[in-house]
């Protein structure tokens, strides 16, 4: 079924209340907030929506605010006839895609901020860029006010960040993580490989490549530090690569690890995390591992 | 009729959807938010909020982290079981009374922040006092979801950087702002009253009377400066006084006005506010005139 293109705050508010009173007792509204661009993760979010809410609300916004000086907002792709067929083929319903004339009418005074666990990784890189993110989700919980918002485990950051925003802020909104879906050769699924050259994309393979080692040298009994030395000289080893991050944290509060012990006797999830650059496409892929589940494996092994 | 008294998130929620849901279509909630030792202020704000909705939301919280250090955090003054009564003959439904660690169970990381009109008047005698007021009261509407908030006048810069924070983070709630209640000889009512002594009580009285000179003073054609140096100096009049700041700005951007040109010929609402302390106290008071309206009872006694 074709979805409902709405592009006013105030209709999809309409829309949604309608919903709502409709039936009062099962109406659940599911939100997967994208910039667009739509690929096989998004519509896995979409579908996972689709399945557990009575209306599945797709948004479509390329947020300014999110993107620092130098950075590709003006060429970030876009595809709204694509993506809207996206969207139907995945089960929304709605798809609301606002101008940024719609979302941002005046100078805003109004800032969300997260700290902590901003302080890292994309954080580090990206100065300003979660201020951004948390705003706009902020902006976009408020109009949608979902039950339930689905977001992928490739920006494990973003979901830290959303999932201690709506904590600190009791938002009534539930977060889903929803894990990393990947090309047949291992690329995690972004809008920004398509920027890719053809060698660029091969090489790019590195990521998903050294992340798939992390549980057996985990077993091995490596530090963080360790670790991190190996995922550098593996993602080194291609020519093309310039590392902006390889990092070790525990999730969700991405702090660091003791980094002289064993990281197979951490006692919390670790997130790897790693961004390269390739050319001027900046590229990320994660793992999310429970220690005790790879020593687990070790002692099943043996 | 006596309110409910709840003191945890999770059981307001509850009765708030039981409430919409027991009559969907008749169903708007009312929210007055205060730090409590409620008086005719508070009691004009829920009655309002009763006559407008099904169901009266009045929190008290007195929220610490829009205390700056060295500030009355430890020595506000309470009397919950006052606070009750006063609540109940104003036609509060439910009064929320929850303890710091509920609505701050962990460590924060996310702020909410406004700028610009944050920059004058009290926000720049209480650096981070508004950060903590748009924080609470972010959570409280993401908490009661009402369809309408009540604020007294008397903390109108509050009003503005409130009404800047639902604009811009798109708040689904309608802010109402109620005007000042007032002693019979002029002193606005506010909880810290009940800090003065007998004397600085009498004296407080100089806030509400220079004010209300304005009017007067802005027909005879003088500019900002002049104001300011007028109120100034009917303040320093009295003994106890100590100046805290007495500023003219534009209404509700609280942008400065063109320090040269006679106020009466300023086309914008217009906010004259102060705030003085006697001993330890701290006091504020404001006027909001329109200088059209002023001109026009100037025009009228011709």
């Amino acid at each position: 079924m074709t979805p409902k293109i709405i592009r006013t705050i105030a209709v999809l508010r309409k829309e949604i209340a309608a919903f709502r009173m409709s039936d009062p007792s099962n109406s659940s509204v599911g939100f997967v907030p994208t910039m667009g661009y739509l690929h096989e993760g998004h519509a896995s979010l979409l579908r996972r929506s689709a399945s557990d809410n009575g209306l599945t609300v797709l948004s479509i916004f390329v947020n300014p605010i999110q993107f620092g000086p130098g950075e590709d907002l003006d060429k970030y792709p876009r595809n709204e006839t694509r993506d809207i067929q996206v969207a139907a083929e995945a089960g929304a319903d709605i798809v609301f895609l606002p101008e940024v004339k719609e979302m941002y009418p005046r100078q805003r005074v109004t800032n969300v901020t997260v700290t902590d666990v901003t302080e890292r990784l994309c954080g580090a890189s990206r100065p300003g860029h979660f201020d951004g993110v948390a705003t706009v989700v902020t902006k976009l919980f408020n109009i949608v006010q979902p039950n339930r918002a689905y977001f992928g485990m490739k920006d494990a950051q973003q979901i830290a960040v959303i999932s201690n925003m709506v904590q600190d802020l009791n938002i009534p909104v539930e977060i889903i993580p929803c894990p990393i879906v990947r090309e047949e050769d291992g690329l995690a699924l972004s809008s920004r490989n398509v920027y890719l050259t053809s060698e660029e994309r091969k090489q790019a393979l590195v990521l998903s490549r050294s992340l798939s080692h992390v549980a057996d040298w985990m077993q091995e009994g490596i530090t963080a530090i360790e670790l991190v030395q190996r995922l550098k000289a593996e993602i080194n080893g291609v020519s093309l690569a310039d590392i902006d991050y390889a990092e070790v944290l525990t999730y969700p509060d991405l702090s660091p690890t003791d980094t002289n012990r064993p990281l197979i006797k951490v006692e919390k999830e670790l997130l790897i995390a790693v961004a390269v650059r390739f050319g001027k496409t900046r590229l990320i892929d994660n793992r999310l591992l429970n220690p005790a589940e790879v020593g687990a494996e070790v002692c099943f092994a043996k």
